[in-house]
């Protein structure tokens, strides 16, 4: 099993130690909730939610509590899961209020017969639901709310988009990716996307295929990044796809995918994948990525800088 | 260059010759407004949005004008535009009142820093980028109120959904792929999705990799049918792969995709792709498909059933 929380420009300056005590404490905390599905002999769809949930819970992370604001001052949330061994899925993008955006996802994927929802429609399937719905200020953190004004201030004063080094302070997405006992593959994935973003933007998390993909032939991915360039790159599938049409190893595709063809186009980020074997790979191409593994043996780390 | 005006339940039974006839002048109409671009010497995302613009300007076809209606009573719309020479794309889902939502898709991709943008943001961006906006009125057609009449009456005195058959009655997604003179490959795809769609249901047109996908090194594809599985299958984008990867030819790849893949899954639709050299596939594996394309010699053809 493997989680993140998210890539960017972390590195030991930016980040006090006490931040990085906390970080590594969540980042242990969502991987033994995983983990501890997984050993009980549980399935690997349940696993990467429980682990995404105790994320989306943890207000450090950008997903669920503590997500960052978008450009109208609210916590717009994406999400996606999909099963490797029948190759069901979920998504969901722009809801608001919905507490476990994740669970949401895995709800779409098995109690209606869509994959994809957006906005106040999914919102009021998660009530149908009888999923959690919080109010605005259960989301609320004031370091978002200072980067959604430092953003915005830099916008008024700046004719040019923010840079991508400082999106990236407000960036963050979580994710799983586990193996359970029987064989099965899962992915999940869940965030609150860029700080200030407007129109409505998504990124590739709640897009199958680009931030999630699973798939029991090959792998389990989840992906974290400048999202346009995942969508673009398709970048789950085409894990999957290399090892499926070409023959390459899970360590060989994501090497390619990210420190080739992403870093080609300027696409910054990282995933975490698990194939079928149980191997793990926690590639990325920027500063950092919060990230944690553990494997059947019980070894594993948690890591936050390159 | 190809065009494609939906998949699904379509034979002679149920269409009058009247209706045949308009339905091949549609796509013909669409057929040529692509062409011209492209024998003019323009570019395929010229032409791909030219057609796609023909076919939802065309109330006969589900996308723009005559979309079908969704649970609520609303034209939700969807469009995505991909340009195989830089990888840049723009999608938007969940848009109501824009007349061409393909022209959106293509102001996210050039005049935003986003991919992909949901509801009402992305009509706001509309408005920003003075595209045309309709009133509801603009979009509304007595066959789609009448069919939405039926699938609410239906899913009323029925426990179950409707089934895929009657669903498909509903449906009809449009779509070009062209390759132009200077080498280029581009796709376009535009929906109104299902009739009585609820929870802001949105299926594989929008999403990059799954209804659309074009790269200059292996093809250009523009996806219809039954979304769900088109998204979970990520058929686009995997065409591409088998090309690339396993070196299959245009036609292997969509042959396995459609006939093999999405049959096994039991994903009804179909496709139309061109690859760099020009070949053109228009695979389906439902009763039929509203089609047409022409090469480089004139040469084409215009049909809709088997």
């Amino acid at each position: 099993m493997a989680i993140h929380g998210g890539s960017g420009t972390i590195n030991r300056t930016e980040i006090t130690p006490e931040e990085e005590s906390a970080f590594r404490v969540g980042l242990e905390a969502a991987l033994n909730a995983g983990y501890a599905v997984l050993k009980q002999g549980g399935s690997a769809l349940d696993a990467v939610e429980q682990a995404v949930r105790s994320l989306e819970d943890n207000e450090r992370f950008n997903a669920g509590k503590g997500a960052v604001f978008s450009a109208s001052g609210r916590h717009e949330l994406d999400a996606s899961i999909m099963c490797g061994q029948t190759l069901n899925a979920g998504a969901v993008a722009g809801v608001t209020n919905v507490r476990n955006p994740i669970s949401l996802a895995r709800a779409v994927m098995e109690q209606s017969e869509n994959v994809f929802l957006l906005g106040s429609g999914a919102e009021d399937f998660a009530r149908d639901q009888k999923l959690p719905i919080e109010p605005d200020e259960y989301f609320f953190t004031e370091l978002r709310y200072q980067q959604l004004a430092e953003a915005q201030q830099a916008n008024k004063t700046q004719k040019t988009q923010l840079d991508h080094s400082k999106r990236n302070t407000g960036k963050g997405t979580v994710g799983a990716v586990a193996l359970d006992q029987h064989g099965n593959l899962a992915a999940a994935t869940s965030t609150g996307g860029l700080t200030n973003k407007k129109y409505g933007r998504v990124g590739d998390t709640p897009v199958i295929g680009a931030g999630t993909y699973a798939n029991n032939e090959t792998c389990a991915v989840s992906c974290t990044g400048y999202g346009e360039f995942f969508i673009r790159s398709v970048v789950a599938y085409d894990i999957s796809c290399l090892m499926a049409y070409k023959g390459l190893s899970l360590k060989e595709a994501c090497a390619y995918v990210v420190q080739d063809k992403l870093n080609v186009m300027g696409g910054e980020g990282g995933l975490i994948a698990v194939d079928r074997a149980g191997n793990v790979e926690l590639p990325f191409n920027s500063e950092g990525m919060y990230r944690a593994w553990r494997n059947q043996m019980g070894q594993g780390e948690v890591a936050i800088f390159a």
